[in-house]
């Protein structure tokens, strides 16, 4: 009998100039998906990147939050005037946009009362509502409202603070995979490919991926889902129809 | 007088499980990017990240070539069974999915009468009407079909065909930066940065990006605008203001 298992699905909504404009290259999507898939059994299934422009983040905020189980973003919630995240979001979920009691005290614990001035108070600014991301890290925490989890842009901070996104998630049915290297080109073994995933395809994806390095062309293939013993009998189905055209199987 | 720019702008899908699943760490979203600003005054305005899913790309891609001038897809043009981006464009365009002539012979040349299977003849798949995008690294185009432009997700490969969709694009206004990298935290600085933005408001785009290399902890900030001159005079007006307050600005 096959064996139910529950899928949980989160989308990831990137805020910021310096990712649209080339400057600075993405890193939290990675990071984000492969925690969430390793830690909460949450697959991502979609991620936009946006500029920092309140009535985007609303509407992509709105569409993103109503078509997955979660939205994480990141971005936009520090203390200078481009930070419009948690204003936006506030506006998004139809809740005021005030200061967070415990985000203030936080705050003001943290710089003292002396160093605590208007920049570092607007982080403790959020939605009605919300509840604290802690951030071990640099003190100002990320929130959660309704299925809405913020995180800030810099990814040693959003990286320190993910574990404490844990308790607010439902955990669904972890994603495993296996990858077979072998020295070819894909459309060497496209058709074997094919074969297989047609034969599988109510229990495996199957990707697959040319990669070139070390002077080497290879193709990684890729074959995941949530049935461990699955992915070993297709694993193994692939594996033959690889070593029957005489292509070196290698691991990595 | 105020000069009139030419705004263009544009939006990138990247198309595969690979990157959404945290597997594949993005490259082409920095590389097109700051390719289209600097070849093109052409400004991303959006990116999507989605899995191989036909009815997905369908979806994305007609919102975003509805709301772009143009967009650029990557990933999903090979010759496996999870290439499906070719034919899932041309239900998009309400296009024939069917061999483009001049692809087919240039495939057919390259590997040889008799080693041209089946996998490789799809490459030659398109949607009817598209114009080709040559690739100088491994033989297979991409294509431009009414304001989309189809690429593969290989870095690499996609770097080098890049410099080909240049005849295809219509040019806008550049958009200049200039960085200013200073010791402090954003902090200690988001009151002036919000000020000069304010007063610039109609002309620069003033961001705020905190950093931590080198044991050293700063803040980047970056001024970007199609007047050069603006650039110059807020920068100054930054950098006083800093100054102002003892803090160190430095070169990278």
């Amino acid at each position: 009998m096959k064996k139910k298992f529950k899928k949980v699905n989160a989308s990831i909504l990137i805020i910021g100039n310096e990712i649209l404009s080339g400057r600075t290259q993405d890193k939290n999507v990675s990071f984000i998906s492969s925690w969430l898939n390793k830690n909460a059994g949450i697959e991502v299934r979609e991620v936009r990147i946006i500029p920092d422009i309140k009535k985007l983040i609303i509407k992509n905020i709105l569409e993103l939050s109503k078509n997955y189980k979660y939205v994480f973003t990141t971005g936009g919630i520090g203390p200078t005037h481009d930070d419009i995240t948690s204003e936006s979001i506030s506006q998004a979920c139809r809740v005021t946009y005030s200061y967070n009691k415990e985000a203030y005290s936080i705050l003001e614990k943290y710089y003292g009362k002396k160093n605590f001035n208007d920049g570092r108070k607007k982080m403790a600014m959020m939605p009605y509502g919300s509840k604290l991301i802690y951030n071990p890290s640099s003190a100002a925490p990320g929130f959660k409202i309704k299925n809405i989890f913020c995180l800030p842009g810099v990814p040693s901070i959003l990286n320190s603070m993910i574990e404490n996104c844990k308790k607010f998630l439902i955990k669904g049915a972890k994603v495993h995979s296996k990858t077979i290297n072998c020295l070819t080109v894909e459309s060497k073994i496209s058709k074997e490919l094919g074969d297989v995933q047609k034969q599988f395809s109510k229990y495996v994806e199957i990707g697959s991926y040319p990669f070139f390095r070390l002077g080497k062309i290879g193709v990684s293939i890729v074959i995941r889902s949530v049935y461990k013993n699955k992915i070993e009998v297709s694993k193994k189905k692939i594996e033959k129809l690889i070593r029957k055209k005489k292509i070196k199987i290698f691991n990595n």
